[in-house]
């Protein structure tokens, strides 16, 4: 076997345009909106962004199209973690330029930015390109972390693509990778490069998010699936009525993935970190917000639940941030010697015991052994806590569990408690693009490639409306540098896309914020299960609840 | 949100029946097969089952039905593990006894077998049923793992059965329900009772298969499940090209699981613990087999890769067992108290050392120190080592590690080594059924309906011709003596089902041992994607490989 019966199945499948990119590329003109300015700190990301700041934003219509006909070499590199839908930004890419002229050509840089650092590309061509058609995965040229963002490495970058006569690159990413895009292209700009940059918004994690940007692409098809497991484990839970199942979900800096599968399936519990820090919870207060919903549910007889907890959840305990922080000073270079030499765990819980604030030795103390040794135990090169290791949903069931043995022997508590864990992750990233994200990604390519016909730099590909069917979609561009402000960043001033956190006044936490109460007693699981792809337009075309209540 | 738009479909949806069965009731006659008897140990089974045993098989046909018409009571329980397609075995059995006469009743015994013992039920009408059509879990009526096996128990089912004027049960279950369900007839037929039980095999292990059953239900929705995410999993691996990921999935005392899901998706490596028990394959041997494909792969400049380890990998290691048996040993009873008061690791390792043998010593210092540890110190309530709770995806993972840091030693491997770890069980067991499990489903209860109109006991409800289109399939009934041999169980000879474990010389195990050597090096991952229920023939109606396989 080769390939999957689904694979087979979704090669066929025409990802649908926004109604304006219909007509033929010979139809697709430009509308010109007025100039922009970037969300804050506008006078000095206008200093640092001199050629490619205040731009219009753009969209495109039906209309002859006035672009001047050259030939394109375009470059293009995935960067990142894997979103599901990146193969069709690359595909939708490649379309439009053979579509506008047979010469075009497209080149793959291979393993992320670094591909376009060590010169390392294929040439796509039909056969090729098609193998990768509504296809999940990054697996098309590979993905990469590495950084571009030195003067040294913009040289290089602008070298190798001199060598290949390549006049535009598309950098498909997250907002960390767009805000390089954009200060490639101020670079290429001010260097008179002829090299245009398009950056495309990138990112399971649903924190590449403005005015401009209704989600970055991969969302919806990782939260579906994410959703259809919790929703299966949810539905264990209810038959077998004999477990509470902590489910971990990825996403660190921000809690989107977690609200979207919990508007989705309706758990009994989802720790939302944002919250978390503006209400500075402490770990204490958060074990006892689960344990009042397993108490309660256990008064009727259900000893059973689900809850949701984001992988960045301890980051955002404030109380947790400064033990962390204190964990690393107190073992920071040369004094981690001392602690390294003592023999037993006895020893070494001795010195942290001397070593923290009292404040934080509480903490510490809460914490369960396996966890108090990972802390101290588990570092990385520079001495550092790996706080991505820690295992938060294991460490809040232990919490939970102490908590519910309080309860036993207050006699306000008498039921059985047995915790299941879960991870999802990887399971999500790759799978087969959504029927929205096959489209959504098919036309942010096909559009990316229209704004590099039409001259444009440093500018995102556009894709708006994204509520309503694809017909009703706008296609167009926004300068990156709209998106920016100042961040301090490893203690210096950069200009950056501004992440979006959850917000709490926002309608989907609002929305979650009104009906949890009643998920955390009773049984509202909702099952969405696997995502489908060819079934009527209600289960297929669907995108998260999350943009729904937003547009509503 | 009450339900997810893909449930509210799927109530739309009207499972294929046989083709037998799809006249109508008053077209269903029976065609009698030979008698029949036990697989093994024909004497000993006859003799315990004298009224019961030596039964015709029986095929349903088209023709005028001859049965009596007299008013059924029928009771269901579902027992075990959940299953996907459960409930679609109640809603056929109900849907038939409706057909059939509009007076009959069908009582759900709720929680599992101890419903029937504490008289815990409901009854069944169109509007409850309706909302468990073609869905997922068992949570219809519960379930639960009470086992019915004793007289005393008989007696109390046969009284609440005799007060509700119930004349058939039906029990849902795996091989030691369905054994207890033919222990159950013969009770019914000794002690005149007039009731009559039928049995209907389920279980995602796949381990209840013989001539007669060709696959139990769940197998196939369970298996693609696990394979969609295994699938993904080796997308992002082929994506990131970082991680080797290990994937334990369920599945204890037979590996058709592991097995299924590497023919769905070939992966570098599935161990088979049936293959591990027969070539008495150690620990060191295994970690070495993975680490040749973890090496090879390396050469290539490829350091991931995807790995699937069943459940159960660790009973079937002939040293890993022996080990096991000497610490039980070692701790049982009041021994356990001179190890429990040792106050330091290093003590209590030093009190191992001097109780083992030193073949088993050395095994146990091959462990990982968290196994080491785990297997003395998280012991059962008779303080036997919990085997089930042993982490073998990050044991073999250890193993993998030092075996590869000895090859860098010795310059044989010069890759990076960075593992993930994954368990599959929970996450499938409840997902909405596929067709093939809706439709397989259905037919069993409907079958099961149409035995015990026609008086039957002691029967399973047999539905055979899978791996062809639904219209094709053979429905009739099997006695379950037919199925059953004498074991060993805790000390005593029983009249059980004979499990069925993965046949090294079966065709699936060949078809997967055939094309291993090359999954391992090779990147050669087949990535399934999520269930389709709606989609063109070939994605969404075709069942396991396994069957597949066997069947070709």
């Amino acid at each position: 076997m080769n390939i999957s019966p689904l694979q087979a199945a979704r090669y066929q499948y025409n990802p649908k345009l926004p109604g304006m990119l219909r007509h033929g590329i010979s139809e697709i003109c430009v509308r010109s909106g007025g100039a922009t300015e970037s969300v804050a700190d506008q006078d000095k990301i206008k200093a640092l962004f001199p050629n490619t700041y205040g731009k219009n934003e753009i969209v495109f219509e039906k209309g002859v199209n006035t672009s001047e006909n050259k030939k394109l070499t375009v470059g293009v590199i995935l960067s990142g973690g894997q979103a599901p839908g990146g193969h069709n930004v690359i595909c939708g890419l490649y379309d439009a330029l053979k579509a506008t002229n047979p010469a075009n050509v497209l080149y793959g840089f291979k393993g992320g930015p670094s591909g376009l650092l060590e010169d390392d590309y294929i040439i796509f061509g039909d056969e090729y390109i098609n193998q990768y058609r509504n296809t999940g995965g990054f697996d098309i040229i590979g993905s990469g972390r590495t950084k571009l963002e030195t003067e040294e490495q913009f040289a290089i970058v602008v070298e190798n693509c001199r060598k290949h006569g390549v006049n535009a690159l598309v950098i498909i990413g997250g907002d960390d990778s767009n805000t390089n895009a954009a200060v490639l292209a101020e670079y290429c700009a001010a260097h008179d490069t002829g090299i245009q940059v398009i950056g495309c918004p990138k990112t399971i994690d649903g924190d590449l998010k403005n005015e401009d940007i209704e989600c970055s692409f991969g969302f919806d098809t990782a939260t579906k699936t994410y959703s259809e497991i919790i929703g299966n484990i949810e539905r264990d839970a209810n038959s077998a009525k004999k477990y509470w199942h902590f489910v971990k979900v990825m996403g660190r800096s921000a809690s989107h993935v977690a609200l979207e599968c919990a508007l989705q399936t309706q758990p009994n519990i989802c720790l939302i970190g944002e919250e978390v820090a503006a209400k500075k919870m402490s770990l204490a207060e958060i074990a006892n917000y689960i344990a009042d919903s397993v108490a309660a549910r256990a008064a009727k007889g259900w000893n059973f639940g689900v809850a949701i907890i984001p992988e960045g959840i301890v980051e955002f305990v404030p109380e947790f941030s400064v033990l962390i922080a204190e964990i690393n000073e107190l073992l920071a270079g040369s004094k981690a010697d001392a602690f390294n030499v003592l023999p037993t765990w006895e020893d070494k819980y001795a010195f942290i015991e001397n070593g923290l604030t009292k404040q934080s030795m509480a903490v510490f103390a809460l914490l369960p052994q396996n966890i108090q040794q990972q802390l101290f135990l588990e570092r990385d090169p520079h001495g550092n806590v790996q706080v991505s290791l820690i295992e938060s949903e294991k460490l809040f069931s232990a919490l939970v569990a102490e908590n519910l043995k309080a309860r036993k022997a207050a006699g306000t508590y008498s039921g059985k408690f047995s915790p299941l864990h879960h991870f999802l992750g990887y399971e999500g990233r790759c799978a087969f693009p959504s029927n929205f994200d096959a489209d959504y990604c098919y036309s942010l390519g096909y559009n990316a490639a229209m704004l590099i016909q039409y001259g444009f730099t440093g500018y995102l590909s556009k894709v708006s409306n994204l509520s309503k069917p694809a017909e009703e979609w706008v296609a167009g561009g926004m300068p990156i540098t709209k998106m920016m402000n100042i961040e301090r960043r490893h203690g210096h001033d950069k200009p950056v896309i501004r992440k979006a956190l959850v917000e709490l006044e926002g309608a989907p936490f609002k929305y979650f914020a009104e009906h949890r109460d009643q998920w955390a007693v009773e049984t509202s699981f909702v099952y969405p299960g696997a995502i489908q792809y060819f079934g009527p337009s209600e289960v297929c075309d669907l995108t998260t609840r999350t943009l729904a209540l937003e547009k509503a």
